[in-house]
């Protein structure tokens, strides 16, 4: 945990972007459950479900005690995004939507589904287990805040987001497959999911649904 | 098992709670599906995930086999409840928030905040683990309950109910960092969650929402 | 794999019940998000869900890295299955109603309610356990699936379907507690699970529901 936050003082890119990314997806849930009016407790609930239902399911996957039930440090970067959507929910409807928390995301997004990416590694998956562990890393966080709000994940027909951390864990794979390290597989699938992200929010990327290829 | 049976006829206050505890949740998670019109088998799966979805994603965290699924006498007590919940449907419109069924509930959450934090300790998770671990326990079956029933966790928008095992579980772990027993510890916790959420009960207690807030 | 892929091949009739199964369960899955108007993502999300969610969760109650993570052949089939989804939308409005996908989807319904009974027996569950876990494997996707398309799971209130695979689950508990050899237990299993769903859909039938008793 120290290490953690020593790291993030002197720079470590990899945990700044954990860093900024626990924030943001916090902030993210949390600021949907104000506007569903859910109370106190509930909007708590839902930013630290965001925050860290796809890093407790990873580690579900490869059968380990969750890392978020032991770092004290990690919990509090998510109640502090918490406590960033009730501020900014009096001046703002929808701060999720503003400019830094897209950057924010997308940066959290990209440091997810390395984190994923590698965990599934060192637990020797396939490397499909390494893509869908990178991805379900990055967006399971999202789905299950939605699935609290009762509706259906915005991953799945929304936007080009969970695409992204597909891109970025197909990426680290064919990387690593080509022989590289393993720091150097982990910093192109951030790269990858971060300015894929950046460039889908930019032009308004979408999948296509089946309806529109007929 | 069958020394939990016992525990039960000689007297150990904890295992008759959790006995009353899980009768109760499945009396008010059947009582629920049975409104909805499910078939008899559905009316099962619900009360039986709210009686035991919240147990089995402690042990799920704590990476072991959940009790669950090796203990007949839980799932004995969690049909009773299912079966009490469709002889009182018959004379109830809604058994589950009978004065009675509130109590045993009440008993429930407490009993299972309790043993969350008991198995929390143990894993070793970090303080907020330990709080985590107990809200689990206690309020994961009605999340997972009212998620097959198609709506948001009530928890998260209505009434003082998840709270009181927040309170549990933090008292659990002060009286214990304060160098109480571990038992001792486990007596608070009980005693908090069940006193303060009759007390919600009783005074109609709510968190507030942001907007309450502003 | 491939291993797998021989027994496919060259007849082992379970291994070709488990293919059958992972296909069908895929396009049941993926048909029902098509016609949600998912975008291709969320098409394939959601019939890889309904496919391996229940063996993935099978795993995790046995604290095991799922299979599914581990297999590339299982989700090659997976995708099979998405892909017949995508063609068959042109030409169906609801593939997966077709006779030959429900008798795919039985035929999956017994293998996966036999895998969950094996599998649960190996770690040792009660005999309520076997039971569970066969259910949970064969119906757990559908669960899944169902629930991030934002509905109730089907499973919960129509049909007579969870129910074949309790009764699936059932004999092999009953079967190998006369002492019958593990093989035999899994093939009475599996042909009871497809019997009684072939018949269900056959003769329409329902399990009542509270209402419908009174």
């Amino acid at each position: 945990m120290d290490q953690d936050l020593l790291a993030v003082l002197f720079g470590d890119p990899f945990a700044v972007m954990n860093t900024i990314g626990l924030i943001a997806f916090a902030l993210v849930g949390s600021s949907k459950a104000i506007r569903e009016e859910f109370d106190v407790l509930g909007i708590t609930i839902v930013g630290l479900a965001m925050a860290f239902a796809g890093g407790v399911t990873r580690d579900l996957l490869v059968t380990r005690v969750p890392l978020a039930l032991q770092s004290p440090i990690e919990i509090c970067l998510g109640l502090l995004g918490v406590g960033l959507a009730i501020v900014l929910s009096v001046v703002l409807t929808a701060p999720e939507t503003h400019p830094i928390a897209l950057v924010a995301d997308a940066i959290g997004l990209a440091a997810f589904a390395t984190t994923g990416a590698i965990v599934a590694t060192e637990a020797g998956v396939s490397e499909f287990g390494i893509i869908a562990v990178a991805t379900i890393n990055a967006v399971g966080g999202g789905a299950v805040a939605d699935i609290l709000l009762d509706r259906s994940p915005f991953i799945l027909f929304e936007d080009f987001y969970a695409s992204c951390a597909v891109l970025g864990g197909s990426a680290y794979w064919i990387v690593g497959a080509l022989g590289a390290a393993g720091s150097t597989a982990a910093a192109v699938c951030a790269i990858v999911t971060v300015a894929t992200r950046l460039a889908a929010v930019t032009y308004d990327w979408h999948l296509p649904t089946v309806q529109n290829l007929e």
